[in-house]
């Protein structure tokens, strides 16, 4: 018996959400069935971050253990050809046997693009939220900073979340604008349910001047999801890094 | 009556191509579908390139004359509302009456991207060729300038094509490496039918070292389809830019 991590990218589009659904697509439904297919063991694989319908990954972790004699840097190769298009496992490899991905000290780093011109583009309105009229970026930088830093994130924070703790460390939130693409990365050790969106939500009102960058601190103050922007629509979003403090846990 | 240009950007991956086909998805029966709700009337749209089978464009042009009192620079706006989120009209202006998209001097740019890393990328699938491997962009740039100038380009054309010359002048054909993308930007007065498809596969060859930068004069010198590389995938393609040597037909 091994445990083996996968890494894997996938376009959200077409699936409801990281977490399994009975009769519904999901990412970890699509690679549960790929590794049954391939070793005949029937598995549920462990993920790292549960991302919501719609939302995109460059590298979500599943964790799953096998029979399997199948070297663990090889599993990436013999496991897509067994899934669709639209997920594909970028990278694998043996892990310690009581690795956990949520248990295991990381640092996160999401990426929300909004797409700000005139009329939008085809080729991009899967992957950006499109968004016109003036959108102030030095506003939103100046707005960033009092999100860094550990902090109650409840107003920033789904009524729905099942969190004991709605206190979260964010390491860093970077807004940039390239060409016509306002990119906000926010880097933290963990996020609550819709928090990335609703940071992004809060941060386009503050770009438009319905906020002001000196009103998060009170926004956080009031631990009320009313307080906050909206929640910004989820096809924006990308979980784009993953970084672990001790990487001694791979084999 | 009056004369509008639109220019149309698609994703054409639910699409048969550009030109209209009875009873199956494409740009052209989507903007004549859209125009006709608008406006009442059926009109059958003049496109400047027909784009194949899912290749995608950021400025394809579209023509038509109208009764409709809707100013030329408003019809994008007023049209989108009527168009699949995957075509927009991101331009419109009214133009002389007598302005013909395809007889009318122009440099067309169409860029071609190729993926090249070890393991597919979910999010850039429906944009970019992925081909794995060492890909040595350096000589594909040797051989790019060979194809530039006026040549007859027979080898690098489809057997099926219909053009009374296979003469075409082009202006520059540019590779570079975008971190693990290749592009291949290829400039020219009017394009054979899947020439820059043909140009990108055959390019990649020499990438590949499997055909040397040297030997494109003596692939175009044959005037035969066989002597070149593969036809690239379309999905690889985008038509990125139109110039025209005078704009004064716009009104």
């Amino acid at each position: 018996m091994k445990r083996i991590m996968l890494t894997v990218a996938y376009d959200g589009t077409a699936y409801c959400g990281w977490q399994y659904q009975e009769g519904r697509p999901t990412i970890e439904g699509e690679l549960n069935k790929a590794i049954e297919k391939l070793t005949g063991e029937r598995v549920e694989v462990i993920g790292a971050s549960r991302t919501d319908a719609g939302v995109h990954a460059l590298c979500n972790l599943a964790v799953f253990d096998t029979e399997s004699s199948i070297p663990g840097e090889k599993f990436c190769y013999a496991l897509n050809a067994h899934l669709p298009e639209d997920i594909r496992v970028v990278a694998s490899a043996e892990v310690t046997a009581d690795f956990h991905p949520r248990k295991v000290a990381t640092r996160k780093t999401y990426e929300y693009r909004i797409l700000n011109r005139d009329l939008p583009d085809p080729v991009r309105r899967l992957y950006t939220y499109f968004a016109y009229g003036p959108i102030d970026v030095t506003r939103m930088q100046e707005a960033a900073v009092y999100l860094e830093g550990e902090h109650d994130f409840a107003s920033f924070c789904s009524p729905a979340t099942q969190a004991l703790t709605t206190v979260r460390t964010v390491y860093k939130v970077e807004v940039e604008r390239v060409e016509d693409e306002i990119r906000i990365r926010v880097c933290g050790n963990g996020f609550l349910y819709n928090m990335v969106r609703i940071i992004a939500g809060t941060l386009l009102e503050v770009g438009r001047g319905r906020l002001a960058p000196e009103d998060i601190p009170a926004i956080l103050e009031k631990k009320d999801r009313q307080a906050a922007g909206p929640t910004a629509p989820a096809h924006g979003l990308m979980l784009i890094r993953y970084e672990f403090e001790d990487k001694s846990f791979i084999l």
